[in-house]
């Protein structure tokens, strides 16, 4: 029976031994939602998880079955990655984002996961008291535990506060005293869906260059911001990227969401030359290499799990290929988080929720993985629990560093015309109770 | 034209900027090869990498590719490993090892690499002041350099000055003072092929409990000691493991050799329960994970990559469990490296070199992956250049961290009987003109 009762949820949480419902990992908190809808008989709307919601994409399948016959599951994969995924990153890239990185700087990861841990590492490393890094909240938790394995510290702050020519001056102030090495976001952003502007990314590529910070940008949910149209490869318009405003950039390209294969463990670092090529003595001596680049690879990478599953970077590289031939329309494909995205707004919207993070620029955010919500002046930890007692599962904002006070909605699992239906009465009932 | 000169050798050496040819990588020696292979216009005896010589086991092959049409690859898989893993890990282990492991305490990872490097990152931090590795030489350089890359301490001797009862003192003596955390090394040993025998494992164990250091064993060629047939799975004799005689063990057993499936990066670490469910008060803090397992995995594994590759956990699954079944007969598939070995040692000892690694105890030591061998008094630097002159390449016993004079032999790449032939030949001519 739903809702469940204060009590009844509390009992439940204690039960699983969870101190703080809103600093929980999300693995814990879907096992709290499995263990009330156990308690309820309910089966609980899923919006705390991130697994694809899609089919993975076919082309990597087959690539990667025809790889495993063909027989290359008995040699190592070339650590710097095989020469058809070097290619075909090269390539997509071109054809999608108008940067130009050649194949030699195209280097397969263990998914972006690896690429962001094993470079923030190298990034620790290359300067002598640079030793943080600029993490743009809210984000992936995950990235800012990276940072603490390693010993780095974290400089943050949160976007919804500074956007347009505030940024500038925020990253001005973060940066000066010179002991950043890196900066990390995700565009779109997870979990606000916010984008940033070009006049944006461009404030972020000058302040990297001016004061030497090299830019992890993480492009997980490539192309998804579907207020514009960026399906077409090789014509404008092409997907805005920091890589158009400074050298000191790495794209993280993650096959995960954009091609629906986070099973596999795929994604490729692509270095701008400028950065694979730079010397330093202190990777030099460490690593007895020449460049980052190969530093890099032969150094870190190597170390960390000597290259990637071979038939996966066969995945990729097709899927990479074909996306760049337009036989692939992974934009295209992906658009149908944005529908769903656009169906549960109103649902939220008109229940007495309001967008968190609402705007970039004077537009509204777009439609798409996910996006946030609050409710009155509810905080996060309340909403969420709130939510939770009506069998709606979420993640509060302030697991991703948000300040602010709401919960991340995730549209992924939502794959059935009942979720929606199950999704408006919750909500409305939430409502109700709550008016 | 062979043998090339030593002026000729040299420049090539000079031309690809390779300092010092007993510490370059493996993949400079490759480079170098094929630079000389070029010059003399003759194909070279290629003993210097180990890529497995056989083909990837079709089990593998047919259960990735099953799991990957049945669509697993949209999925991240749980980072602790998928059931089917976990199951057939422990089933594979109680089979050949005869060690009681349950399946929570087996972990998938990205090949025993991945393993090594997220171990010891969790070794270090576990007990403050305890941050040394005890390494035992000669080894896997890159095991070497993964303590390096986490600012580790490392502790090392050569097996070969302290076999017998000497091992006993030799560990009393290294461990006495308390500050090492984790010892790590191959058995099968890479390079000598040395084999630890029952004695040496019982003392091995013993220190370990006694100083608190917990062991990770490597048995990235396990079962390869060919003298004793272990190919009978629940069958005695079982493949000797420091797990008889500690609690403090941790085994890395990867698909890479075993099942000739490298290229796929999938291997796991089995953990002893004790190790597993240990509390660490350091750990609790940092991880919020209540043991040493759990901190593994959802702390440093999901850091470190989310994960390891769907389809490949499915295919190591699917190999364990036929293997535990006695229908994969991996034991028996690994033999031809033995053969290979003994035709190979046969050439060399006519021709004057001996075996550097010689015996286990009373016994010579088997017949698998790797030999090693010196001329005379010849340095292993002077022993490796000259070989290359007769077109024979392999890498320096320095590179292993040995204390001996001698090169490394891997076998796994010869596969064609005119292989054999032209290293005879070539063994003859070298003899010949160093008499």
């Amino acid at each position: 029976m739903l809702p469940l009762s204060v009590s009844e949820l509390n009992k439940v949480i204690s039960d699983l031994e969870i101190q703080d419902i809103t600093t929980a990992t999300i693995r814990q908190i879907v096992a709290l939602a499995k263990a009330l809808e156990k308690k309820s008989g309910e089966s609980f709307i899923h919006l705390e998880i991130g697994n694809p919601g899609l089919m993975a994409e076919n082309v990597g399948i087959e690539a990667e079955c025809k790889a495993l016959q063909s027989g290359v599951a008995n040699t190592y994969p070339d650590i710097s990655g095989i020469p058809e995924i070097k290619e075909a990153g090269s390539k997509f890239i071109k054809a999608f984002l108008d940067l130009d990185i050649p194949p030699k700087c195209i280097i397969p990861t263990v998914g972006s996961m690896q690429a962001s841990y094993t470079l923030m590492t190298l990034l620790k490393q290359r300067i002598p008291g640079k030793d943080s890094m600029l993490i743009f909240d809210p984000g992936f938790p995950a990235q800012k535990h990276q940072a603490k394995m390693l010993g780095m510290n974290c400089v943050e702050f949160d976007i919804y506060d500074y956007r347009g020519p505030k940024l500038k001056t925020k990253l001005d102030e973060l940066l000066q005293d010179g002991n950043v090495t890196g900066m990390i976001y995700s565009n779109p952003n997870n979990p606000s869906w916010s984008n940033f502007t070009e006049e944006e990314l461009r404030y972020i590529g000058e302040a990297a260059t001016k004061y030497d910070v090299i830019v992890l940008e993480d492009l997980a949910y490539m192309g998804m911001d579907f207020r514009t149209d960026y399906s077409l490869p090789f014509k404008p318009p092409y997907i805005p990227s920091v890589g158009k405003y400074t050298d000191n950039y790495i794209l993280l390209i993650s096959a995960s969401k954009i091609f629906s294969y986070a099973g596999q463990r795929i994604a490729v670092a692509a270095m701008s030359p400028e950065v694979f090529y730079r010397r330093y003595p202190v990777l030099d001596k460490f690593y007895e290499m020449p460049n980052f680049g190969e530093c890099y690879i032969y150094g870190v990478l190597y170390t960390a799990s000597s290259g990637v599953t071979h038939s996966a970077q066969c995945a990729m590289a097709a899927m990479m290929d074909e996306a760049a031939n337009g036989n692939l329309k992974f934009i295209d494909h992906t658009k149908e988080y944005g529908k769903r995205a656009s169906k549960m707004k109103n649902a939220f919207l008109s229940n007495g929720f309001h967008i968190v993070y609402e705007k970039d620029g004077d537009h509204d955010i777009s439609d798409g993985f996910f996006f946030t919500v609050g409710y009155k002046n509810f905080s996060g930890e309340l909403l969420q629990k709130e939510l939770l007692r009506y069998g709606v599962s979420s993640i509060s904002l302030k697991s991703t560093n948000s300040t602010k006070d709401g919960v991340r909605v995730c549209v992924s699992l939502m794959t059935k015309e009942d979720h929606f239906k199950d999704l408006e009465a919750r909500l409305k009932s939430f409502n109700d109770d709550h008016k």
